[in-house]
């Protein structure tokens, strides 16, 4: 990260600290760390103290935040981290109230109140509302993330064959995105077969046979950014029903996303998807029909039924309806997509992998 | 799990529910959940009430948890998990107090508070306490875990070569591990050279060179157990001083080795390893010397300096002593010990790594 950027983000947060009455802000999400100083480690806080920003972090480290920290300044610590931030509040005689996030734990936030006498207010997206507006830097990220894992998966769709299990595969794919020189961005979702309808299956045993359906949800994570896609494939022949599906998701998903623009209320997008399944006589999904996405593989904004408020220009969001019939099928896709003023960006955008192909992607069985 | 174990444990969660006079218990904590009954999804709570005990999931997990889940009912909410679990409390009408765990976030303390209008108490270590102590299933899978990581390490250095990247090489390793039908249980930290001295590496693109020195931090996990062992290798020819150091973090392990037995005072197995160093003139480690290791991969006991309370048999801790040089070199040796009445187990044991080896761990350089 560069100084200019990490000024600016911090000017903001700044602006919303004082604008809460806040003396002093002790931020312990790992994300938000990150978005703020650039430091990609764990098990570090971040104090904020008017002009002053504090990286509080250990041995294990030092040498990373030396590295990459942008616009504060790195304290090692001995002892336990509710000690040191404290030690740094407290030597601040005029500060009477501290804010902690909302995220932060309870242990943690009893052992905070033990060390510092003062007033505390617990804060919620404080920092993730600045976070949710993604600047070029942050597109770039997510859009090489995304291109980078789309290679990794043409990569391994060329190496299945009969026999291998889900576990294999997912573990080929992960290891094609290192090899691209990015990690996975989460665990990696492969399902084959009946398989496909859990929508967070763990990768086991299965073994992949002929005629098989495959749902792979995946992503990559490029300086800390994720993408987030999912792609279904048949490994043979599909059956009618399957095609069925398959169009009915795709359709829902076109549907969402021309819907998509500054402005657009939440839940209008939710339906949009849903009511394209529900008018084909498929069953509706009960998960939210897409999320934020950047440092965090789930951020605001939300996506769902009960969902409250607009696209923001400068919002990165999955849009993923699915279609799921369990012991059967299940079939979603996704896509990463730049709310823009007028319109949409499509982050993932991908020849080979493309969303809106009409064709039903089949795999030779082999 | 099987019937029986699961009982086992909720019955011994159920006295220390009833000894903290509490009329129920939210268990948030997803490593909590599944060691009482199973399950290894996430985003799932446990409500215990007397001798019910209620699993609240949702869709997306519904299926896995009917099919992982022993000895407790499956609630599948469709609106937010708090109002779900707060609905299943506020039937009984005889509660007055509920237990939460210090671990959940100040966000869901508060949304839970504002559903339920009954006293809470936060509890700490409630179930971990339980967990502490593990039975034969548990150190059956820990030692499982850590014998198909020595497989999947073995693979992975044969094919080492120049000119590899440390995220490709710690993606072949967690590939490897894939293969072999388990999956790797943390981050693969695969460092070379000089980056061997950051305790806490994240693998980059920094590339394999001849006479460079390998830290490779791994563990597998098997029906939700870690293993987490750590080893050292020359890929080449090693100087006299990284021999020096090796043999000390060797005979630092030794010695911390030596004095494991149930009653011990972890505070002395923390210094046993400092000693062997500091009397060779080493600079000591400023992290602890080992951990409990089971469903989370840092779990109690704690070993360190200021560590308070002694080991117990069926403790299963790392001992992992190391020297740190930043910008120039980094070894820890790490293994998995069960804490016996006599003595200890090493459960990470195995003839092709064997910790106790006195030969200096050479890969040719290819």
């Amino acid at each position: 990260m560069d100084e200019q950027t990490a000024q600016k983000r911090l000017q903001t947060v700044r602006q919303q600290i004082r604008s809460m009455n806040l003396d002093a802000m002790i931020l312990t999400s790992p994300e938000n760390v990150s978005y703020l100083t650039g430091f990609m480690g764990h098990d570090s806080w971040l104090v904020i103290i008017g002009r002053r920003t504090l990286l509080v972090t250990d041995s294990r480290y030092a040498e990373q935040a030396r590295g990459e920290c942008v616009g504060c300044k790195i304290v090692e610590r001995k002892g336990p981290i509710t000690k040191a931030v404290a030690d740094i509040v407290c030597r601040s005689k005029s500060i009477q109230a501290v804010g902690v996030e909302k995220t932060c734990s309870l242990q943690i936030f009893g052992e905070l109140k033990k060390h510092i006498r003062v007033r505390f207010k617990p804060t919620g997206q404080l920092v993730e509302s600045v976070r949710r507006t993604k600047d070029a830097g942050e597109i770039k990220a997510i859009s090489t993330a995304a291109a980078k894992a789309w290679q990794a998966l043409d990569r391994t769709l060329r190496h299945l064959r009969a026999g291998m299990t889900e576990r294999a595969a997912a573990g080929l794919l992960d290891f094609e995105m290192c090899k691209l020189g990015v990690v996975p961005g989460f665990e990696t979702i492969m399902a084959f077969g009946a398989n496909c309808s859990r929508n967070h299956h763990q990768p086991g045993r299965r073994k992949l046979r002929r005629n098989d359906t495959i749902l792979i949800d995946f992503g990559a994570k490029v300086g800390g950014y994720c993408s987030d896609t999912t792609r279904c494939f048949v490994f043979g022949r599909p059956t009618r029903f399957y095609e069925k599906v398959y169009y009915g998701v795709q359709a829902a998903q076109k549907a969402a996303m021309s819907r998509i623009r500054a402005g657009t209320r939440l839940k209008e997008i939710d339906s949009a998807a849903r009511n394209v399944l529900a008018e084909r006589d498929l069953p509706v999904y009960s998960h939210g029909t897409g999320h934020g996405v950047g440092l965090q593989i789930h951020e605001n904004p939300f996506l769902s039924k009960i969902a409250k408020g607009t696209l923001h220009a400068g919002d990165v969001i999955t849009i993923e309806p699915g279609v799921y019939i369990p012991g059967k099928l299940g079939v979603r896709i996704e896509d990463d997509i730049l709310v823009t003023e007028t319109g949409h960006k499509i982050l993932s955008k991908d020849r080979r992998f493309n969303f809106s192909n009409n064709k039903m992607p089949i795999l030779k069985s082999r």
